[in-house]
């Protein structure tokens, strides 16, 4: 808690040289916003963590249905680490965030005693698997975008925040690295691979908008030097989206409808389905320590 | 499949000196024994691999189910770290006993295209996981054993099981660091825990025994200086569960009747259930390259 507090009184000197309301100076403490939010609960610190770790939670849980039924052991052990790095991160994150929300509550009880309509995660992330070109090709969508999320948050005026980010963009790197070239052997491998991708991408790509989207919790966020400004990073991913794609012969879908909510705790019925799984020991088992 | 000639050549070597069989010498090369074995298969170098790869592709596995499923985010990341060592163990091992055997099949082939009596792990590491008390005595009774036959095959007379051997060895320690610490919690913590864990043992206990019997295919491996005498591991393998059960006050069960013939293909029925899940993708798109 110590960096924390140091945190919020840095936020509170930047503040006052920017001229910023008074107000916002117990934001990063954790006290009630002035301003009103889209989110369910009056801490928008505590709110815009669990958006960060709740995409990294559910995405990887979703990569670790994999966990020994991949048709390749080597890629089974490299979705599983990075289904591992990502429940690292997300454990790392879910810890932090209880502890500015102050209520005593830990990553596990954040992980396993929060209902669907709890989760911040985006809608990308919460979708069933599929076949393997589709997660991959969603890791891939995700890794693109998260790298840049991850470098900016390097800079995040909050030493833990800082430290998180730092060790997870050297994961991100790499995971990027790994799905990029999937992606480019499976659009450009075989007609079934090819057609597989494609039908992947078609079908995710209205749901990579909601990376992209800002509400009143990013914005204090990024006003006080814990966020990012998602609109700023969306040119770079669709470049690193466009090259990758042109690279594997895939053709990216126009942009139309999207799905969006994940945010503010509006789900696919998909979500609520693995959170039944992946929380029903927990439950099964409450305040049991082993 | 150079250091295999090259191992076949110091065995020759080894065996002219002590006098040994000529017809040993092409025992690591792969080549029929002249001895009968107990093995299904023609070839005892690739089927003594075979023990030593799928104890760790079925524990593995089993322990891969805990993905996402444990009440504590920390424990379930520690576990899958646990598996995907161990399957990353396996596939190496996989990969050189193809090798060996000279047929081309590769380690994906080995692990998904074998039916449970080709499988080669002992009983121990194929029981459903039970609670988590179970998992983790289990593993301890595992990775007691594991450590001190990595030790050895770290000297093995063949360079690529050799430094497969001494990658994993420095994993096992800390698997093994990682098992006692849980066990001397559970074992020594509330009276639900400690009444968990010595359920556990004493269920386990006998399955134990497997892991230090030797026929045919051992003493040859042994011989050929690729093997471990397991029967003089036991009384280090007693010592270290000894110590740690004391620190546990967990009693350790009289020896008694023991189920055995992993080594031989007789397997419980839940290897077939295991594999079924495991194989289905893989079965399901044979020769798919994705």
């Amino acid at each position: 808690m110590t960096d924390v507090k140091q945190e919020a009184g840095d936020g509170q000197r930047k503040r006052r040289e920017t001229g910023a309301a008074a107000a916002m100076t117990d934001w990063v403490a954790g006290a009630r916003p002035s301003t009103a939010t889209s989110g369910v609960t009056d801490n928008p610190f505590f709110e815009y963590l669990l958006r960060v770790a709740d995409d990294r939670l559910v995405l990887g849980h979703r990569l670790s249905e994999w966990c020994g039924h991949g048709p390749i052991l080597e890629e089974d052990i490299a979705l599983a680490n990075i289904s591992l790095d990502l429940i690292g991160q997300a454990s790392a994150l879910l810890k932090l965030a209880g502890e500015i929300e102050g209520k005593g509550r830990s990553e596990d009880a954040l992980a396993y005693f929060r209902d669907a309509i709890e989760f911040r995660n985006v809608q990308l992330v919460e979708l069933p698997n599929g076949d393997f070109a589709a997660t991959i090709v969603r890791q891939f969508l995700f890794d693109a975008w998260d790298v840049l999320v991850l470098e900016r948050l390097t800079a995040a005026n909050h030493e833990s925040l800082a430290g998180i980010a730092a060790k997870a963009l050297k994961e991100a790197k790499y995971h990027l690295r790994h799905t990029a070239e999937w992606v480019r052997m499976l659009g450009d491998g075989t007609a079934e691979s090819h057609r597989r991708a494609q039908s992947a991408l078609d079908y995710l790509w209205p749901y990579t908008a909601e990376l992209f989207m800002a509400d009143d919790i990013d914005r204090q966020a990024l006003g006080d030097g814990v966020g990012v400004d998602v609109a700023s990073i969306e040119p770079r991913w669709r470049q690193t989206v466009a090259q990758v794609m042109g690279e594997a012969t895939l053709v990216i879908p126009k942009d139309g409808f999207s799905p969006r909510g994940g945010r503010i705790g509006r789900h696919t019925e998909h979500l609520g389905h693995m959170l039944a799984e992946m929380q029903s020991l927990a439950r099964a088992h409450p305040g049991a320590t082993w």
